[in-house]
């Protein structure tokens, strides 16, 4: 059964590849499976159809007969528990891969999302220039922790496993602000992920998703 | 095997059962699983020591033979899949448990944790006023659309799960703003959580430290 997946008619991103539809899209094409996309505009995704769906009205959703997900996270987990290639056999790498598959989306990824909601949402602001070193530095206090954990290794934990390939997700929406560059070691190891074939046609087809859009 | 987690020897929660090793505890306690506790000062939280066991300097780890974890949501994943009684059967019940799990903690959380960003580490800043109902808007949206997700529901999806215990303990930080009582049936709902045995027995063991904490 091919699954079908959502992901955005017009991604806000411009097709940089940071819609969490990517992560997805990533996980399924490291496991080899192919799969349907439903491209959705803003309007909607906030449609009782959608809702049904995912509550939180957003993308992506994952839908494999009768079993229907939202969040990424949960998605992820659920192809790479079904498909070789996305987490170790033995049980202790295992459990460890699945703790840095939350690292990223519960530790690093919140001060991120902060970072581009203070840009984003409250760059207008009167408080935005003061506000933002405190926002950067509980963000680089993070990255820091990061860095020094990674060291010279080249994944998180041993082989490859969906906890890298979440948290390089969650990196590269931080790649573009430059605080990336402070960590040298965090920067070779998101070149790493985005070096992956399976990175690079996920990453295709969601530009040409958008380059469509775009056409039209 | 009893396994060992770690948890503050004086939580800055003053016991109120909001700091992460209760989720952990929580789940030991409906997995019907003794452990042992090992308490830290935040100044041991930061040496090198605790730092091999948790990257980011922060409780809850948890230690079982050579397994080591951190990040509660991850702990909470390992425990829930040795033992009964967190997670469904069903392999489609059971992927929809585990996507509320990442919900919980990738959805829900942040915004609470940011609510409390704002009050304790903004608190005394110049747009702390002007400010907050922007945090409380994006917050309150989440929460909205949980409340209608949820309805009247006893919980999210068929039984209770480790999907339900992170939401709980999640909500659980959000209840003395008050902002939780604008929606009755999340407020039943944590209700429900906190009349778990197997919630009353790991407060109770949470709030004992801190009480034994204080009249040192």
């Amino acid at each position: 059964m091919t699954p079908k997946i959502t992901a955005f008619e017009r991604s806000p991103d411009r097709g940089r590849g940071l819609a969490r539809d990517m992560r997805v899209r990533w996980a399924l094409e490291e496991a080899g499976q192919s799969y349907e996309v439903r491209l959705l505009s803003f309007n909607a995704m906030k449609e009782p159809g959608h809702l049904a769906l995912h509550p939180f009205g957003q993308i992506p959703t994952y839908e494999e007969g009768d079993l229907a997900l939202f969040e990424s996270g949960g998605i992820v987990f659920h192809i790479a528990e079904r498909h070789a290639g996305l987490l170790p056999d033995d049980a202790d790498a295992r459990a460890r891969a699945i703790t840095w598959m939350f690292a990223a989306l519960n530790t690093i990824e919140p001060p991120i999302v902060d970072l581009g909601i203070a840009k984003l949402l409250e760059g207008n602001e009167s408080w935005y220039e003061k506000r933002m070193p405190l926002v950067q530095d509980r963000l680089r206090k993070r990255l820091g922790e990061l860095s020094a954990r990674l060291g010279d290794a080249e994944w998180l934990d041993g082989e490859f496993s969906a906890g890298d390939l979440l948290m390089v997700s969650v990196l590269l929406r931080v790649k573009a602000s430059g605080m990336l560059d402070e960590y040298p070691n965090l920067c070779a190891y998101v070149a790493r992920g985005e070096a992956r074939p399976a990175y690079k046609r996920a990453f295709d087809a969601q530009l040409a998703v958008f380059t469509a859009a775009s056409a039209r």
